[in-house]
């Protein structure tokens, strides 16, 4: 099995332009890469000597969460542009609303914790053993998830995502731009497929 | 909402002890209490004055990975020893001999990954998107984790979860008993929640 | 004790812009003002009610080593600069050609530690115990440091070092520009400080 | 150059048991051991095919930071109870009451940052660029250092340090072992030698 890039179909966004866009896919597709290279040189390094290379193998290992996450959340990403932004959905909004206050409790606390020192993503997550969302820090792509949740909504702050259009000190209006074009329809979908 | 400690209903298990479950029992009622507790400090320090202590609050709620899923991955892990050891079911045997060639193949690669050096958990995950299991390395409880996916076997490597028994250069020793205590029948279940 | 923003006198650089320094200039002066307010807001907490806020002031501690060392590596890296571009001074060469072969040695391997994935420094220590030289990666600004050791030359490869001027594909001309301008005087003056 | 694991000349410790000392001074030979193998391998692939397994290498070296730090930080630790314990010197209640407010101000505050939750190191720093000292929680071995300073006092917070002696739970009596064992002439001389 290898992972193959996907394609997303990108409407034209508001405030996030089409150069930035085509960087980003192209980190995008390097994380595809690097989980297929990963894995490969793990299954050289074990079928010419396993334990001759034990050590490199375990560490080269070590990696797959920074790729395979790095890979996936880039998928959560520009998914959530596709077919362009949305009002939010009743479900959404009851859901949220119960954990935030209003649905603009809910967007300003996601700004708040996209507001967060250091790079990485604001994820919103269902607990669906509690049916309780959470909204969470994960620095770099791997670093903090909430084990075991299904993703709800993800927003990459890494410098990447933005600084072709703001400078790092204009990032409260990439998550602005971030937010103005977000398909919510699909929020709800994925809402609904975890809290099955 | 507020997180409840989960009372486990566990058999007398081979090779890990009464004391050494106990004391491990200890340590995840230890992480239900600081969910809540980040939660509620987190809550006191915003409402007293959440421009000022701004930087407190988000400092604080970036543990939120370190607690919520030491909590959550203690309840996969107890979990499994309830009802006592199984053989592995038909369904699990095919998935994972798919992907390591045989079920004698999958548990000498997750032995392997759990004697990975650190400390952390060792875990087997699903794929929901590729339809493929990973077996991956987690450092802490919450640093490498592959994104958004479900979880089907969870293995504590902390030394907390073995040094009541065994010494750390015995931890190969921990990871046979762990396996023999094992009911299959409860993974096979979470394979087939996440395989939807 | 309060850390002040230090001013550095940076000539003119080759591949490296105005704006480009100017935009990371402004991100260091937020590492000092962070770590300020760091100790500033666990001393208010502290005094308010140690016992009550015990959870929230461990948790706002544990960020010191992103603040302060986000402080003090980019105190490294435009020092470096100043008083422009200079060759290698014969002791650095030295000691570097021991352990790398020669300097071209050192140049190559400092690049492709450069090139690791991900955001971070590069980041040449002295082992002091054994007066051997290391270049590491670290990640972010504090997590994979050479504990306790000096440090001698700092690269900053968060992409917000270099993405005014290139994109991140384009990294390895920033990594050339870097060491263009770089006063090997400074970091020879480093190396024997810290082999004393 | 090869790393060799230092022998230490240990008192009989109060608090901490002979058996718990030769568990740790064992696991301390593994992390100079795996010092020399990281690079070993990192050589041994280097020569067979530099380019094919210029991700393994990355990935490998990526792990020195744990390694060394692992090796270094044991070092510091257990040389800290050579020659038994001793008062704390004129110089060194100066530095740390100025900072600390007095002897036991500092004792209280290394203890607090002690049962910071989670597995790692607290260290006592000394800033010297500002002459000031710093008291911070490392994890592991590597995450968290405030870079590039020199380390004073390092107390090991993982549970190999105190389990064979005590559960978790009783973790604040291994810290009062702890530094009722301390040699402070030598971490006085530390501070000679780092303040210079």
């Amino acid at each position: 099995m290898e992972y193959k890039i996907r394609e997303f179909n990108l409407p034209k966004l508001n405030g996030i332009s089409q150069k930035q866009i085509e960087t980003h896919l192209g980190l995008y597709s390097g994380y595809v890469t690097h989980v297929n290279l990963l894995r490969e040189q793990i299954a050289e390094l074990t079928e010419t000597d396993a334990d001759k290379y034990a050590y490199a193998i375990t560490e080269t290992r070590r990696r797959l969460g920074f790729e395979f996450s790095g890979m996936r959340m880039h998928e959560y990403y520009f998914e959530q542009f596709e077919n362009g932004s949305s009002v939010q959905s009743v479900t959404l909004d009851t859901v949220l609303s119960g954990k935030y206050g209003s649905w603009e409790g809910f967007i300003k606390h996601f700004k708040e914790v996209g507001m967060s020192r250091g790079i990485g993503w604001t994820v919103l997550y269902l607990d669906n053993v509690s049916q309780t969302p959470h909204t969470a820090w994960v620095t770099d792509h791997e670093l903090g998830h909430l084990a075991g949740l299904p993703i709800l909504l993800a927003m990459d702050m890494w410098e990447h995502a933005f600084m072709v259009d703001y400078t790092p000190a204009e990032k409260a209006k990439y998550i602005d731009a971030f937010l103005a074009n977000i398909n919510w329809e699909l929020v709800a979908t994925r809402y609904e497929q975890a809290s099955k």
